[in-house]
C-alpha cells in the first residue's frame, strides 16, 4: 500500500495554493452570496480593469490579430487570462497545475521576438492556451485525477504540446478532470470537485470539465481537451462552447497521458474547445499545416493537411438528419428539444433540408463503448487507485466489478476478437445507413444534428447514479468528426416539464423526472453536428452554417 | 468432432476437377520430364495458339487498351487466361475455385456492352483478375486453406470484389493459400501444396502463394493478394513480381475472409500483384477514384483519392536508405546481396543518394508481430482445424503451443494494453529515426530499399522449420506502404556461397548453410521499396524510378 490519497492530495493542493498570485484572487467578501450564474462575476466584481475585461471577453482570433499588429502584447494578454483563470478557480475549482512564471517568461520572449524581428513565430503567436491535465508539460505533474500521478514529475512532452509551442502558444494553466478521465463530471480525490459556470449547482461535465468551465468563465481564450466517449463534447455542451472531437488520426495524440493506457478499441482523441468557432478553425489549420506536418511526429497521424472550403459549390443547400427527441434509450430534457426545433426551423427557413434520422443501433453502440472501457480499463485504473486507497465513485462502480473478476475474468483473445468484429460491423451498418440516404438524384446527407446529452447540465453528483454518455459515445465508436454548437439557454418560462409523455424505460423515466424548469433555468443548450469520417473540415463549415442561420433566425 | 478433413478435401478436389475444361489441360505426355523452370512451358509446349500466347504474355495495361479499342475482346482474353490458369494449375497446383462459366458470361456481357454503347463500364473493363481465396465471390466457398470452410457456400461479397466488378473486372479463378493464411509457403489440408514457378523445387511463398505463381506462369494479368506479415510481398518476391502492400485504410478490406478474424493488433491489408508496375498504378487509381469512393463502402477506408505525380519537382534526385545485408537477425542469401548492390549502384549512377540504413529494432518488431499472431490467433485457428482433425504444420506449432495454454493463458486486458503500448512506441521510434534523416539542408530520406526475405525462393518445405518473415513483417507493424520489384535472377556462376563470414546467431547460420548456388540458380531476386505511412503513391513512383535505373544500368 502506498501513501494514502489524502496525504498526496494535501501536497498537490498546497503546491497549487502556493502558485496562485494573491493579487489575482477575488476578496473573500466577493465570495459571499454568489449568484448561481458565475459567468457574470468577472464583469460585475469590479476586480478587473477595463483593459483586462476587454482582453478576456475577446475572441481568441481577435487577440491574435491584436498581438500581431502590436495593439496588445502577449504579456498583457497572458496576465489577464492568468488573473481570470484564478478567479475561475476560486469560483469553480477548475485548475490543477498553475504555470504562471514560465507563461509570463514565454510571453515576454514572444513579445521581444516580434519586436526585434517584426515576425510572429507562428499563427498562434502569444496566445495563452489552457491544457487539460493529461497534456504533459514537463516537469509538471499530470495527475489525471489520480493520486499516483499527482506529485510525480513528468519528462516526456506530449507531441501536441510541442506542436502548439512551435506555433507560438503560451501555456499557463492545466485543468481538472475526473479520476482517470472516465466520468462525465469532474471530481477526483486529488483536486476535488469542479462546479458549473452557468449554474454553480450543476456539473461542468467531464472529462475535460475544468477546461469547459474555465472557458465559460473567460479564464481562457481556447483550450485543448480529449475525448474518448464525449469528454470534449459533454463539457463543451454543459458550458455552451464549440468543441471539436476530430476523426482519429487527424491530430497528433502521442504522449498524452491516458486513463487506460494502451486501450485502442475506442480511440482517444484530442481537440480544441472555445467560445468562438473561428479560433477552432484557425487552430486546426495551424496544427494540420504542412509546416507542422504532425504526421512526421506521431505514427497515428495521417498525412492530410487541413483543407479549406470543402463544401462545394459554395453556398449550396445542405441535407441534415436530425435526432429530435431520444436515441432509443434516453429522451432529452425539454430545453434541448426546443434547441433542436430551433435549429431545424432555422435551417429549413434558410433553404436547407432537415429530416428525421433514426438513431440506428445507438443504445447498442453506447453499451459496447462503456463495456469495453470496463473490460479494458478495470485493472488499468483500479491497480493504481487502490494503491493509494482511493474510494471508487458511483459512476465507476462497474470498473470495480470488472476488476474483481480478475485479469482473466473478462477478456481472452476470443472475446477480444468478438468485440472487434462486432464494433466493425456496427461501423459498417451505420455507414451503409448514411450512404443509403443518397437517391432520387440527391447526394447522401451532409450531417447529423443531435443532442450532446439528455441534460443541459445535470445537477452536481447526479451522473454518479445516472450515467449517460449515449449521445456522444456512439460517435467515438464510429470515429466520426463532430462539433458542438451553443443554441440557447434553458428558460423556465418556455421549457415546461413533459406531460402525457411515456418513458422508453426506467432510466429514461428517471432522467426526465429529474427535470425541473426552475432549477435548470439558464443552463446552456448545446447540440452536436456530425460528419462522416475524415470530414473534419466539413463539420466545422457545417457548424458555421448552423451558427449563422441560428443567429439570423433569432 | 466434425467430418475428417480428408473427406472434406476429396469433395473440394472433385469440385475443382469437375470445373476444369478438359481441352485446356496439357496432355499427360507433356507433364513428363519437366524442366525445373516451369515458366517456359506455356510457350514451349505448343499448347497455346500464337494469339493466346500474345494475350497471356501481354501486360495488363496493354490488354485493357486493346479491349477498349476493340482489337481484342474480353471473351478472347478471358479464355486465354482461363487456359493458361489451368496449365499453371497442372504444373503448380495454384487454384482453388474455378469460376469459368460465370467469367465467360461476364466477358460476353462486357463485350456486348462495349459493342452497343461504345463505352467501357470502367477502367478495368473486360480484364480478368485472379483473386486470392479469401476474397468472397458468393456463392463459391472461400476455404482459406481450412477444411471447415472448404465446401461452405458464401453469401456476402467482399467489398473490394464489388468494387472491382463495378470497375469492369472479370473473375475467373481463386488461388491457393496456406492454412488460415498464416504460413510463408502455400500448403494446406484441403488443396495440398503449391509449388514455385521458376524452380519447381522451391516455394511459391505465402500466403498469397497461388496468386504469385499463377502470375509468374502467365495464368493471370493481375491478381489481388492480402498481407499481414508479408503475404503479398513474399510470394511477389519468390515469383519475381511487383506487389503492393498499401497503408492500412487506403484500400477497402471489409468482408475479406480472415485467418484470425477480429485481430487488429497488426492490420491485414490487400493489394495488387502483377508482372508490370503500370497495371498496379492503374489498379490503385481505379479503386481509389472519386467514382468508387471506397470510403463510403468500408468504415476503415480514409477519404484520400489516389494522387498522381507526388514526387515534386518532377525528376528530382531521391534519398534512399538501404539495408544491404541483414536485419540484425538474418542475413540474406548471396544473390540478394548482389541484387541490393545492383540497385544501389544503378541509383547512384543515376544521381540518387543511397546510404546504409540501420535495421532499427527490426528483430524485436518481427518478434512482436509473430507473437501477437500466436496470442490472438491460436484459438481462432485451432478451434476450427481441430474440429476436422487437421494436423498442424511445422511452422504453425507455436499456435498449438499457445492454444494449449487456454483462452486465459496468454492474454488478459493488462497484457493486451502492454502489447499495444509497446507496438506504438516501436512505431514512434522508427518514425523519429526516419524523420531524423533530415538535416544539413536535406529533406528526410525518401524511401528504404530492403530484401523481401533471406531467400530468393526457399526449397519446398524449408520454412516449416526455418520460418522468417522478418524482412516483411516489420512494415506491417509500422503500417508503411511498400512495393516489391524484381531485380534479377540467382546465378550459380556469380552468386557463390559466403566465405569467411560469421553468422549472427544459430538460425542465421542455418539459413546460410542452406544456400546452394546450383540449387537456387534461376530463382528471382526481388527487393522491397518502403515509404512512409500514407505515401503509397510515392512508393509506386519510387519503385518505377528504381525499375528504370535498373533497366538503364543493365
Amino acid at each position: 500500500m502506498g501513501q494514502n490519497y489524502k496525504e498526496i492530495s494535501k501536497i498537490a493542493l498546497k503546491r497549487r495554493e502556493a502558485a496562485i498570485p494573491k493579487e489575482y484572487l477575488l476578496p473573500e467578501s466577493a465570495l459571499k452570496d454568489l449568484p448561481r450564474d458565475l459567468t457574470t462575476i468577472p464583469r460585475s466584481s469590479g476586480h478587473f480593469t477595463p483593459e483586462e475585461l476587454e482582453i478576456i471577453e475577446s475572441n481568441a482570433e481577435d487577440i491574435l490579430i491584436k498581438i500581431r499588429e502590436k495593439q496588445s502584447t502577449s504579456l498583457d494578454v497572458t496576465k489577464a487570462f492568468c488573473k481570470a483563470a484564478i478567479v475561475a478557480q476560486q469560483l469553480t475549482n477548475c485548475l490543477t497545475e498553475i504555470l504562471f512564471p514560465e507563461a509570463l517568461a514565454r510571453a515576454k520572449f514572444l513579445d521581444g521576438h516580434l519586436e526585434k524581428t517584426g515576425q510572429v513565430i507562428g499563427p498562434l503567436h502569444g496566445l495563452p492556451i489552457s491544457l487539460k491535465d493529461c497534456m504533459i508539460t514537463p516537469p509538471h505533474p499530470s495527475s489525471i485525477g489520480m493520486a499516483c500521478y499527482a506529485n510525480e514529475a513528468t519528462t516526456d512532452e506530449t507531441v501536441l504540446v510541442s506542436v502548439l509551442k512551435k506555433l507560438g502558444a503560451v501555456f499557463y494553466v492545466k485543468t481538472n478532470v475526473p479520476t482517470a478521465m472516465m466520468m462525465m463530471e469532474t471530481i477526483n480525490h486529488v483536486w476535488g470537485e469542479t462546479r458549473g459556470a452557468y449554474h454553480s449547482g450543476t456539473s461542468c461535465g467531464g472529462s475535460s470539465g475544468g477546461e469547459g468551465v474555465l472557458l465559460a468563465m473567460k479564464g481562457s481564450p481556447i483550450g485543448v481537451g480529449t475525448d474518448i466517449g464525449g469528454s470534449i463534447r459533454i463539457p463543451s455542451a454543459f458550458n455552451g462552447l464549440y468543441g471539436l472531437k476530430p476523426t482519429f488520426g487527424r491530430f497528433p495524440i502521442y504522449g498524452t497521458k491516458s486513463g487506460i493506457s494502451g486501450q485502442d478499441f475506442i480511440y482517444s482523441n484530442n481537440g480544441p474547445m472555445a467560445r468562438s468557432l473561428d479560433i477552432i478553425k484557425l487552430y486546426c489549420q495551424a496544427v494540420l499545416s504542412s509546416e507542422v506536418s504532425p504526421w512526421y511526429l506521431d505514427p497515428k497521424c495521417v498525412a492530410v493537411p487541413w483543407r479549406g472550403d470543402v463544401i462545394q459549390p459554395k453556398g449550396r443547400k445542405l441535407r441534415f438528419g436530425i435526432i429530435s427527441d431520444n436515441d432509443g434509450e434516453y429522451s432529452v430534457h425539454p430545453p434541448i428539444i426546443r434547441g433542436l426545433e430551433m435549429t431545424k426551423k432555422a435551417l429549413i427557413t434558410a433553404g436547407h433540408e432537415v429530416f428525421e434520422w433514426e438513431p440506428f443501433n445507438h443504445p447498442e453502440m453506447a453499451k459496447e463503448v462503456n463495456s469495453s472501457f470496463y473490460t479494458l480499463g478495470a485493472a488499468a485504473i483500479l491497480d493504481l487507485t487502490l494503491k493509494h486507497d482511493e474510494p471508487v465513485y458511483g459512476s465507476m462502480k462497474n470498473y470495480e466489478e470488472y476488476f474483481k473478476k480478475g485479469e482473466h475474468g473478462t477478456l481472452g483473445p476470443t472475446r477480444l476478437r468478438e468485440m472487434i468484429i462486432k464494433r466493425n460491423a456496427l461501423q459498417k451498418a451505420y455507414m451503409d445507413k448514411w450512404t443509403g440516404t443518397a437517391g432520387d438524384g440527391k447526394e447522401a446527407m451532409d450531417g447529423i444534428i443531435v443532442a450532446s446529452s439528455p441534460w443541459t447540465a445535470p445537477r452536481l453528483g447526479l451522473t454518479q447514479k445516472t450515467f449517460c454518455v449515449n449521445f456522444t459515445a456512439v460517435y467515438n465508436l464510429l470515429d466520426y468528426p463532430i462539433c458542438t454548437f451553443p443554441v440557447t439557454f434553458a428558460d423556465k418560462n418556455i421549457d415546461k416539464e413533459r406531460s402525457g409523455w411515456k418513458p422508453l424505460n426506467e432510466k429514461d423515466a428517471e432522467v426526465q423526472a429529474d427535470y425541473d424548469a426552475e432549477f435548470y433555468h439558464g443552463t446552456p443548450v448545446t447540440l452536436q453536428c456530425v460528419g462522416r469520417r475524415m470530414e473534419d473540415e466539413k463539420v466545422l463549415e457545417m457548424t458555421g452554417i448552423i451558427a449563422d442561420v441560428l443567429k439570423a433566425h433569432s
